[in-house]
């Protein structure tokens, strides 16, 4: 079988080098063209070691390829996916540039107007957990978040299920490539190593995002969230902790409301391979470098509080993985298909 | 001037082998005298080489003292208190041993029947911030646990304004030190490194401490706490992100009233030398090696939620240090003697 | 094509659990069973989470399997494997208990005297990259120590091509995976996290195999090898700095000699897949997660030492990877079935 | 008391706030002025919130004091240094500008002609432990880099008592703090974390002066040595393995010999109250944080190899607290003023 051509955009961060990590293990496609800014000219394999595999030189301009990744920052992102769409080229962006549906949130958020607001109507947000027909026929897709991956994750069956009110936390803990490769004084190694704080208090440019989806999985309610993310000391990972208020009459008392919560999520999920919904408090190193997530729902024995937990790796569930399974959904392949390693443990 | 003799029971441990590296800075006593169960019979310097300039042999029993610090277990911690009291000897309890002034709690939580409930009416809850009166007039201290230090001081000034609504949550991300020093498979390295995740879901034994004493502070509401406490990849530190419903009337809307709730925390604690109200969020490094406590309280400015930060090296401020700092209440020295390091960052 | 089963005997320590992963991927093979000591009669999954896709339980003993995984203790390992070899299963032992040819190593070093002596003639030191050929058809392979897979790899070329005098300096940094999933005070997080120690310097058990492997690639020298490891803090890797002196007359002087030198070890390694000759100081994490190993033969321009370097992941390369290339060649298949998974970066 | 007027020029580096830290224990001198480039015109505590216990501003030139620490990098220092010494005030320098004697090693090592070639002779090195009388009075004091100071120690008894051949090897590991605060990608977190690495190996700018002092302690050898400096994954920390080989007849054999080489560093270190010699392998943790340097000399039982080891943390012994303990005895203080706290453990 004749494999497919794909690029990646910008292969020198960290979502690219995953990116091109992952697609060796893909039986159907083909890496064939990587660009980046700085490094044009130059072996991929001068910047990555690791990827020596690869005889790849990293070019200005995409070559001829069927699907092309984005791993460019937002803004830079939707300027170099525009001409490729219309070139017929099906585009798989893990920016931000559109995954927000009101063209304002732009300005709002980002600090620039968006230069093809009408494809925002057409762009789907690629969770496959969520979205998976509609990503089947996508021209366009953008990548959710890393964060968002994880929330939503953790809240939708609660959500869909209209179990909770609609005040809802999320105190989410990352690993520090989730910073990217830009040389940042909080992502240097002795500020990051044995410290952890909160960021974003001021409103973190994925609160939009999960707050789109948790309204367009339950149209009733006007979430409001309180997004709080964590820098924590090791490289990847998310673990996010959501709390919500339960609503009365939704769940039985005790035990019984437990096992019916885990029914909720485990049903929800029974298509979903990449998700396990686990029966104990779940570990960022159980899904390490792989593109599981995993989530658990409990509640407090003594205050009644939700607790909806998921962890993923933020690399590869939380970008570059999830961007293979949206690109194995377009494909019509099985979801897994190149996805299917296991979680490098310890 | 003659120094006062002070002995530590359990040394062995890491509370006991951090009150042998900060009473060593001390210039008002002297370490003559500690114990440990399986070491006794050895020199302090075999099993800890960094404190070779103690010349001191860890015995079975307590020498001649005037103040003893416990690092026993709890349960165990008792059993060695109550007979150092009996003879006149003051005593800093790093346990839970004497911490909960309801006894019911200690089968609840911990399992066994108090063997001194009476002596739970003397003993004083060892936050100098909040008991700081008593505690200089008290034979018997119950230093708080690691994590009631942070939240407590975290939500003590909002819950003595009465400005939040009596539904609290904690999320808590603590270093791995306060596991201590016995060997469990969830300190070990390669489980805990490059992982987050949380435990105690069924009910941690900090939450009823942080319970007793929000309600203390404001007995109108009947506080719940719903606590989550998180192991991080670090060895000490803990990072409270406190999130709390502010009730309406009783601050300014925007900026105004996050000025109005920094002055309440500056105001709070004017006169406790070891708390920061800082202007930005905190991180954990910031205090490392320290007894200082960095508070910071913000309001989100999107979801309107109270969000209630604390600081703390679990290991001084959450047990070793906050024992020192007792001590120089009990002796009527100033608060930060011997304790005035600063952190070491980075 | 029907699949070859195989099994893991003491599934539940790193190495056993890193067999179970890498499997997962061998499109050859199948994992069909798996035994414990404590834990038999449990499910795989209720031990490691990351393994629910397999639906296996652990078992007191192997069930019917081709090829038999020990990943057993040593000396505990042969009582294992010597039954299962007159069954007529092949085995692949990641202990020590057939690594060493000379029978009088095992009281010296081991402190047991060896149950079937005769075997050690039979079993085969399962280096690929050394023992290709005798592996092939061998029943019975000894994985080697990790260390020793790192060590002997960065010297092998410069000691079958006669380069360097007989004293060899092998300073080996590790990941704290190495010392197991035991629980020991020196892999406790809190002792492990910020710092770095050597051990073993009476004499560590894998400086025999060193000794013994450069002695089989060169008889003519009597090799002395100086052997220092090093507890590192992070999960995994190891980086093996050796240091020898060049013979005269054997390299160019200066940039030539260096040439010369690399040259040697490419073509030494130019059939061997799973080794790169970098051109620069190798790091651990070009390696992490996968069967790579990175040599880099260097030589200081100031006093003309010559340094080696390798990198490997000690529970990949240094153990349940190696083991699986070992099978890839006693079943007749490419050595990399499997296995090409590339490094897990950053 | 007065307490005399102590500055730091260029505070805003790990140099620099780390001498901020230990100054504040300093009973006998007062921090009056801190300088920074960009950082001119804020508050101290704006960049370092845990150095808020300082009501300084940073300056951009230095204010009135009589002794000023330099924490500028090579050849910026010389040019803040020089106008100071000729206004009579001493330096305690700790950039390499004035550590080597040989004024060529300046554009053959740094690339750029000394400005000042007369005042290296001058300039004492700021070992205290070799030249602690010369320093007494010294005007200008250069404080010798983190790497020398750990491989000067571990080898000066050994080197002094001529017991070693002059061909040494110097392994050294150290925390990343030790490239500073300036942003690259070999200290970014993820880039860092969980790897290690050899760097430099075209020869370190601190070879110079190891070769320096070890020629300096015997003249008669001509000492050449191989030094690999490797980055390692902590903050803070490093550890030197030392490798010599033993001149015969020096030491008698076996445990004889080793219990003779135990003295001799005694003996060397006997004045030397930061300096201890350790009985069993030294852990870079059991300095954390403090003054102190552990030195360990052995003889490797199988290869007869001598391992010379030594650890400290990098920014106080291999930096800010070595500087103060050179200001110690510039000022006829006792060498351990200020600068007695333990190591911060674990």
């Amino acid at each position: 079988m004749k494999k497919i051509k794909v690029g990646i955009i910008n292969v020198t961060g960290y979502v690219g080098v995953e990116l091109a990590r992952l697609l060796y293990q893909h039986p159907n496609v083909e890496l064939t063209s990587v660009t980046g800014r700085s490094a044009a000219g130059q072996k991929l394999s001068k910047f990555f070691p690791h990827l020596a595999v690869y005889d790849l030189t990293i070019t200005p301009e995409l070559g001829d390829v069927e699907i092309a990744f984005s791993a460019m920052p937002h803004k830079e992102s939707a300027k170099e996916c525009l001409p490729l769409l219309q070139k017929g080229i099906r585009v798989i962006d893990s920016s931000a540039d559109f995954r927000l549906q009101n063209p304002q949130d732009y300005p709002d958020w980002y600090g620039f107007t968006h230069p093809a607001p009408a494809m925002l109507k057409e762009a789907v947000f690629g969770l496959p957990e969520i979205h998976r027909s509609r990503i089947k026929n996508a021209r366009l897709v953008a990548v959710p978040g890393c964060y968002p991956t994880g929330a939503i994750l953790a809240l939708a069956p609660a959500v869909k299920y209209g179990l909770i009110a609609p005040g809802v936390i999320v105190d989410s803990k990352s690993g520090v490539s989730g910073a990217g490769r830009s040389l940042t004084l909080g992502s240097h190694y002795a500020e990051a190593n044995e410290d952890i704080a909160a960021y974003g208090l001021d409103g973190h440019r994925h609160l939009p995002e999960i707050t789109q989806e948790l309204n367009l999985l339950d149209g009733s309610k006007n979430y409001s969230v309180t997004f709080t993310p964590h820098l924590t000391p090791m490289t990847r990972g998310i673990l996010s902790t959501c709390y919500a208020d339960l609503l009365p009459g939704k769940l039985s008392a005790g035990k019984k409301g437990m096992e019916e919560l885990r029914q909720i999520y485990v049903d929800f999920y029974k298509d979903s391979p990449f998700v396990w919904v686990a029966d104990a408090s779940p570990h960022t190193k159980q899904t390490y470098g792989s593109n599981y997530c995993i989530v658990y729902p409990t509640i407090s024995p003594r205050s009644g509080k939700m607790i909806l937990f998921s962890c993923i790796d933020n690399l590869v569930k939380g970008a570059a993985g999830e961007a293979i399974q949206n690109m194995n959904l377009m494909l019509g392949l099985p979801e897994t298909t190149g996805l299917a390693a296991l979680p490098v443990y310890p």
